[in-house]
């Protein structure tokens, strides 16, 4: 399938804030290679034979996991789950520490989601093994930007001159903040939309975006339209009033969708809340591809286990 | 050691109901065959390598996901477990968007316990993969009424005209409902007894079995005795008043084992309550089949997953 | 890599106690023929390939539990996970009742780990599988000792005439029990050291062990310094007054080291409460060889998987 190995000048992936366009496109590039496994019937190569990938979810997290794990054992790598209320964690030892530990084990790639920001960076200077970023809190989520850029590709062909419009909590959403550096680097513009509260002050300049003043402004030239998942307990901290207000003033419906020209796809990184921030028939309709980006991310974690793993082809 | 796919008319495994007696004996078949793999000293065959099953257990089990799990790596397959508390249900995701979810990233297989009824069936219709009922509420559970099947045709060497009393709680357990539908169209004739608080009042006619007026009356003539699993949540709803008045009114032990044909044989889903449905003596007696039970689970579970999967032999 | 099978004398390992010198020596040798394969790119033999080894950790454990399943794996073992939260304990089966069950799928090494002292050996008694003892209660964690004497074996060349001291809570540590069983029977002189709650009465005639009066003593000539983890709920049974104080008294710092020999290393099986037993200079510091540790602990578990399992190479 894949003649040697590209040239692909990075240890870890830890954020798309560290990739040049051509990076992300030798990303994309073999994630379409991979993309063909998963439709055979026989769902498996050799390449990473004999290679150990650690999943260290200390978020809970089913999806984002499993889609490793799936693009592990798909790449015949040995799969070890770390984590959860069953982890050392419970007694107490620092996260150093228990890398450290997983590192002596000698893992070849150690995928870490995490909720604090840069907790993967840290990991990364005390370890061997190669670092992939699952979300660490707020900051960035490279695989969720990299499986959406495949998608929009698939989709649309392109990616360069889109007019992407992101809209929710994009303060807090680490999905946000890596597909607008994504996005931004391989040359499409952004508009963020969403609740006062949940702009960050400084946006337009440091993620280089556009804020749009309404939601009718952010989808009037959209081609992709991303809607991020609300975070419930944020409505503890009272930064929007109520789930109903919300999906009057913010979510996404047959009757809000009509803003945005005909053929703009809608996107979200799963798992809706329907009825909040889609309404059950945008989720549903003909007009989302969510599922083809869960199908990317497979695809897209293949590629990035296969370029970090130090593949050997066949053994 | 299997040549050639068996005809077997199925996309799913969804509960006894759908099955002809014809599919019954494929199933069992095949897990004669399927038997001896793990009584090999490599207990590997290649049969489904390069295929993905997703065992999805959103009920705690070990037993039955460890059987399972067994099940899958003996034929080689990819194995996945999804559930439990660290599932994406904590984000309050839809059974329906989780499935789709899973079927996004092309598993062949999904097997599925959860507590509602009806609940793989409503999977089925939402995904491309051949989905296995591991148990849904009190309705059905497939693969329990298989594997005691094959125990009872191992030691009984047939099963038609064999008489067969269930005791227990008939009204709330799968286990009774898959087991009387398995074996009434096998042939056997079935009788259950039980508290009649926990006999359903249209159970003669809905399952075509006869309901025993009497613990006597249930063993007097019985070739298999199955003996259910008290679930102890229900004596919260006073169904029943105490495990001591159980034990002695219900309960199979030394004593009321007596009423029974001496070549009787005592079965149990597991895992027993020892004094309760069964007394220690019975449960570790040399009348039990237990543990052939489990033995057999792991065969009738391979079968099912190689009928299932489009196994392809060696790839 | 190995060639034929070295004869081991034991179906089970469940302590160090049942173990001779030259038992011993063979695991430690197997051992090292295993670190290899951790080594290399592919870090993965055919061994025990068809085999399975079933992990019943019924305590909390990520680290030995990854270590068991990676030394699994990179054999080829297939490698099932049982226990915690989600386990058939909580339909309150008894241990004997799950491992009769798990017996019955035919596994052929069930590791595990259990809270009370001896459950390992009851379980042996009641299963054909090989049985291996990863902790159980204060008892014994055999592959713990076997994987420091390697550790120790690999800094200082030897065993045989070392001074070791162990300081730390004697009395409720299995770590303790099974290293001084080991270094006794391998040789080495052993001294313990700890508040004088937490060491047993007896213990200078039950481990053939000496008991320091101070620190100092302990550590004056010492070659090996191994410190235990302080269990934080000891606390509340007020078997010492403060972690600062323990920290204080107890704990090994700068300063503190000083009173050993300046080639005296410092072992800890971890995780390490930072502070408390072991300062953080000391827990970083060149002179601790707790990575190595965890290493060997791979090591020492294939070669212990290895020798049970009745491995049969190449199949």
């Amino acid at each position: 399938m894949l003649t040697g190995r590209r040239h692909f000048p990075h240890k870890h992936l830890l954020g798309i804030e560290q990739l040049t366009a051509e990076d992300i496109w030798i990303i994309l590039g073999v994630a379409e290679a991979m993309r063909e496994v998963s439709l055979r019937s026989i769902k498996k190569v050799p390449t990473l034979r004999g290679k150990t990938v650690v999943n260290m979810f200390l978020e809970p997290s089913t999806r984002t996991r499993t889609s490793f794990e799936i693009a592990g054992k798909r790449l015949s790598a040995d799969t070890f789950n770390v984590g959860g209320s069953s982890s050392s964690v419970v007694k107490g030892e620092s996260l150093i520490d228990t890398v450290r530990n997983i590192q002596a084990m000698r893992p070849d790639v150690v995928v870490i989601r995490h909720g604090q920001c840069g907790a993967p960076h840290m990991v990364a200077k005390h370890i061997e093994a190669a670092v992939v970023n699952a979300g660490d809190g707020t900051h960035e989520h490279p695989t969720q930007a990299l499986l959406d850029a495949l998608t929009i590709k698939h989709v649309k062909g392109r990616i360069e001159g889109l007019n992407v419009s992101i809209c929710g909590d994009i303060a807090h959403s680490r999905v946000a903040r890596s597909n607008a550096l994504l996005l931004r680097k391989l040359g499409a513009r952004v508009k963020v939309f969403g609740p006062r509260t949940m702009i960050p002050r400084d946006c337009a300049a440091a993620l280089d975006v556009e804020v749009a003043p309404s939601l009718a402004a952010a989808l009037e030239d959209a081609d992709v339209i991303m809607v991020l998942r609300i975070q419930k307990e944020r409505q503890v901290e009272q930064l929007f009033p109520s789930e109903r207000e919300y999906a009057q003033r913010f979510g996404l419906n047959p009757r809000t969708l009509e803003l945005a020209p005909p053929d703009a796809i809608v996107m979200h990184p799963g798992p809706v809340n329907r009825g909040v921030e889609l309404s059950p028939e945008v989720a549903d309709g003909d007009r989302q591809v969510i599922l083809g980006q869960v199908e990317n991310g497979v695809a897209v974690r293949m590629a990035v286990l296969y370029l970090l793993a130090g593949a050997t082809g066949e053994a």
